[in-house]
């Protein structure tokens, strides 16, 4: 199911965008665009792209103006992914091959550099130093997210908070903005902006526990790669710490991830999966995930009414609905 | 040897240069520091900086404003290093560890990505749209640059002119903003800011043919990584691509980069380099080098003599005298 799927309005819009985001990342190098073409055509929900856009009507909508946000955010997004891919070694991604399975890591990682480099370029094209500034800080932002977690990698004894932080760093940072930037480019008030920079935050927090506990429960269908990805490389994520906060589940699922951390066959992906599919920990972040979900509704509510503010509140049910 | 021994007017404001770079990197993430510190601190001639500082004499010389120039720049090219330094497989640079082999390949990513947006927020403090483009153009051409040196990765049959392309991407365009943006950040005239950027593409262009000749001429002592990596690795550069037009050379060079190549023992890094050492390929590339420099004090010339542009000449001067 896509996103665009519950609301029309946006598409011609959405269309557009879809067509500039090739253009792009066109005609440089041969072998430049085909990696990023194959990168973008991988699909994904554009749920960026959607958010500024979104924004952009609290304001002066000028879509004109808004593709400057609204693709330099997609490709800024998609060339963290294909770094994300080389870090993971992950093979496949929604369901495609990844660019360092189909080419090899040394061309992701340059394909993500001219990604980034692309999007700068964009967003130059707007002229204002106030978007760049804030762009510049989250991605110095998400780059401070990746490294947290790849030291945390098999970290048992982290904290819910430093889960949150580092998901607010790796997720919910660049959404915020994507909601944000929209409406300042449409030289909304600040009031408004504000507003839809914590609806966006909220909704990001929410949307990555709920991809956190897809990886739990989806199957290599539904969520384009194979399920168990995080526990596999070590990605300790909510429900995997509120499990471990089980008393009688503690001891048997750090057995099992010790094990797995060690790969010597002596712990299961599997089975440390199953145990926390059954434990209390599922339904504790399904309840943090309604918890942020409910403070982005929160934020909307002061918003005027709209076309806009009513597709951001489909956005935040849809969001927090991901079917397991 | 180091550049800033040619002369000491500049001391004072590269050290504060110097300290802004590390300030920059500071604070966020303690791994993240650590590794950037560490590839900060593993040296480099801090080039791109002085030509900034240079470039900003031709107008209104301000070291606040400048540092916004030449923090970003240096950082960018760090960054690029980095990212190189996992594409090389390379376990030293300018005689230190490497980010890579002291840390890992992911580790060194994610450095790389941490510090070209750090680099962004910098050069975000100028709020001058007309930096941030030419800046995100030249990064795009980098990355560019450093795709097509994979892929001409033991292409014998590349012409002089595309090795000169991708040098020009790679290496001399970073060196030709550094100027240009100096002066443009100082308020010089359009036509100062032009004439700069001919010396930095020039000089530049100079700079990564005796770079590719120390390559083959070096100790590891002198070049602080182990010679004949890019033979290693197949980068083939000007000399060999000269040496590859000689008659008599042709066949048995190839055969001896064929068998690098296939890495089966069956070629040699060590008996290629003795050839095209022994080569004509040497002084054809040292005479294009001579060319390029020419070219760069020719468009000094047009400049107002200034202490600054006598100090442009004496970098022009050292870059091609680099000994081996």
């Amino acid at each position: 199911m896509k996103l665009l799927d519950i609301f029309g309005a946006l598409k011609k819009d959405m269309d557009y965008i879809e067509r500039q985001l090739y253009r792009s990342i066109d005609g440089d190098d041969e072998l430049l665009s085909e990696t990023s073409l194959h990168l973008l055509k991988a699909g994904g929900k554009r749920l960026r792209p959607i958010f500024v856009l979104l924004g952009g009507k609290f304001g002066n909508y000028d879509l004109q103006k808004l593709q400057y946000i609204a693709v330099p955010l997609e490709l800024i997004h998609s060339a963290s992914l294909v770094h994300d891919d080389v870090i993971d070694d992950a093979d496949t991604r929604r369901g495609k091959a990844t660019v360092k399975s189909k080419w090899d890591n040394r061309i992701a990682m340059y394909t993500g550099d001219y990604i980034y480099a692309k999007a700068l370029m964009q967003v130059s094209e707007l002229g204002n130093p106030y978007i760049h500034r804030i762009l510049a800080k989250a991605m110095v932002q998400m780059s401070i997210g990746e490294m947290e977690q790849i030291r945390d990698f098999f970290n048992t004894e982290q904290s819910v908070r430093n889960y949150l932080l580092r998901i607010r760093r790796k997720t919910a940072l660049l959404i915020a903005i994507s909601c944000q930037l929209g409406a300042m480019a449409a030289d909304a008030p600040d009031k408004v902006n504000a507003l839809l920079y914590r609806y966006g935050y909220n909704v990001g927090m929410a949307f990555q526990i709920r991809d956190d506990l897809l990886d739990l429960f989806g199957t290599e269908k539904s969520i384009g790669k194979p399920p168990g990805s995080d526990m596999r490389q070590g990605n300790i994520t909510l429900p995997v710490l509120f499990a471990l906060q089980e008393p009688g589940l503690r001891e048997p699922l750090l057995r099992e991830i010790r094990g797995i951390q060690a790969g010597d066959g002596s712990g299961e992906v599997s089975r440390a999966i199953e145990m926390i599919r059954t434990s209390p920990g599922i339904g504790k972040a399904e309840e943090l995930a309604d918890r942020f979900i409910a403070k982005a509704l929160e934020a909307l509510q002061q918003l005027p009414v709209s076309a806009a503010r009513s597709h951001l509140e489909d956005i935040a049910e849809f969001v927090n609905k991901r079917s397991y």
